[in-house]
């Protein structure tokens, strides 16, 4: 059983943070509040998403399974969702309020906007891709960018080429795309970040992912990318004004040279 | 002889709620002012159209045929019209007045906004379908809804699916559409609408048409809906700030179930 | 050696000026300023562009092969530009100062908007179009237009006809397009012109080129037609707030009848 009512703009802050790299995927309901893991069908990009109970309203979750266990258990719901189909309906609404509601024997799920309803039937979490395991990563260095300023300079790079290398060296922190006759670089002293851990290293990703990435991020003031050699890409931002929290994480490229 | 000013862009209005269901057609002119009616090439809808001879400054108008003919004898012109190349050059102009002059002789109707004249060629009216008749209906249901309101919830419906559903249930209004795996329903209660007959009944209609129409309202605060059960759909609305009348009329589509 | 600042607005204004014809181009930089000439691969449309020294700041310009000469000559440097991918990063950047500078050993032009440097490798002059030819023209009649009348008239002209007419008749100036069934005319007397040399002649032009010289000018206040008797259209504005001109050629069309 789970009913819930949120803004209907943070609804889809998050929905378009999760669908910059998946369609759909399964959404674990708790008693905590909601996350997702997925990874695209290409296996190159994962979403990992979390949103706090109190990004809500009148929140009310109990597990079907779990009626009779003790209250401590962790008790979840699983369930499949379209996450684009959700996020065409969500365009639609204003600022309104939105009631969630689950319907775990019928599969659905409702929601209401004002006098607009909506019913999502659930897709059959085994036919979903299977939540990634999170690989256990280290990430050397630490940048947080304002995220218009790292916005800007993909939309440029996109005019460029098809791959981008981030990178820092010494106390900047830089950007760079090749096209067949130009060159494209953002290059950040210390002072015009929010932070730069110091070092020396960069890795190539592709610019595809990052876009879409891009796009997932708009809301988000800053970003915090973590950074390695030749080495996964990963970017935190926060959502519904820090009730949530979204995590990219981009395989790198090889180098072709 | 005909010679008319209006707004620019109290026509553009009147002929986007002509064209959101028929390309061209026979305006019939008369000294109550411009009148049309015609069914789209499907025969599926029909546009009636009325605009008052108030909504236009300096309307003069003499049928060439009807010259000795005694003054209250109903004399009227019909003319040819392209409304889509008409609606293409008004989107250009501001909301400046238009002069219209009609050239039967030349079978031209000439309007000019400041310095910028337009000459369009007459269509033969033997070449366009034939007015239609106006079948006769009764409708045992009318609600009287927020344009927006019923256009949010057709730009919605786009997105799930080819049908909708309009129907009263009880003191409910309600418009529903289903997709594949999803469905989705707005319900207005009496007191959220303007008006409401309360009754029963339900029809189903193509989605195309109405969203085509719902392009053609959009300046109108309210619209009249007048429903049956399985029973084509009526709408109305008022435009030139309530000199002119449109009405659509949509034939009903069969329920496969 | 060349380097200056330029406001990235300014300098956007002036490649779409020149993209309006053309997509690459040999930029001839001298001690006065920047220039160009050069023709669309029809050979139907020509662009000339001035851009004066005063409108940089830092302006800064040396010529490698005449390093010996007498301050007085004529040094010059060509590099060959592809203004669709200078304009293309542009149009990212907002409106803050640009730091050009140009490597011509490496044959590359560094661009600098805030913290993004973009670097455009310079396309071989030899593979580039000859620089034209300016003809020896001799324009009857002038006539200066706001840009914005102008331009809402292509606009409008577009949606009629693949031709438009250019012509003086008395102390009127038109543009005229036919279509299939319809026609639209633009006349303006002397009194809603800011100039007008009285007189009676026309010319066609196809009207795709006269379309994309119409972007071009897009931040012009008034323009200038230089006008003959079957005879190239000239046009010409400012740019860079008036540090600026330029000026695009036309060859006229012929009357089928």
């Amino acid at each position: 059983m789970f009913t819930a009512k949120i803004d209907a703009g943070v609804l889809r802050e998050c929905i378009e943070a999760i669908t910059a790299v998946v369609d759909e995927g399964k959404l674990r309901i708790t008693e905590e509040g909601l996350k997702l893991r997925a990874v695209d069908p290409a296996n190159v990009a994962m979403v990992t998403f979390e949103l706090q109970r109190d990004a809500f309203g009148d929140f009310l979750f109990k597990s079907e399974s779990g009626a009779g266990a003790p209250p401590e258990s962790k008790a979840a719901t699983d369930v499949g969702i379209d996450f684009v189909k959700l996020r065409g309906i969500l365009e639609i609404g204003g600022r309104e309020e939105v009631d969630l509601k689950l319907d775990e024997q019928a599969q659905k799920l409702f929601t209401k906007m004002g006098s607009l309803s909506y019913t999502i039937s659930l897709l059959d979490p085994s036919s979903l891709r299977k939540e990634p395991k999170v690989p256990d990563l280290e990430f050397p260095i630490q940048v947080i960018i304002e995220t218009e300023e790292f916005r800007r300079t993909i939309r440029a790079a996109e005019k460029i080429g098809d791959h981008i290398v981030l990178g820092v060296d010494g106390e900047e922190f830089y950007m760079e795309v090749e096209g067949e006759v130009d060159k494209l670089r953002l290059g950040l002293r210390k002072e015009q970040l929010i932070h730069l851990t110091p070092g020396t290293l960069h890795s190539l990703y592709s610019l595809d992912y990052i876009s879409a990435m891009s796009k997932g991020m708009s809301h988000a003031t800053n970003i915090t990318l973590n950074l390695g050699k030749d080495y996964p890409l990963q970017i935190e931002f926060e959502v519904a004004e820090g009730k949530g929290k979204v995590s990219y994480l981009l395989a790198p490229r090889i180098e072709s040279e």
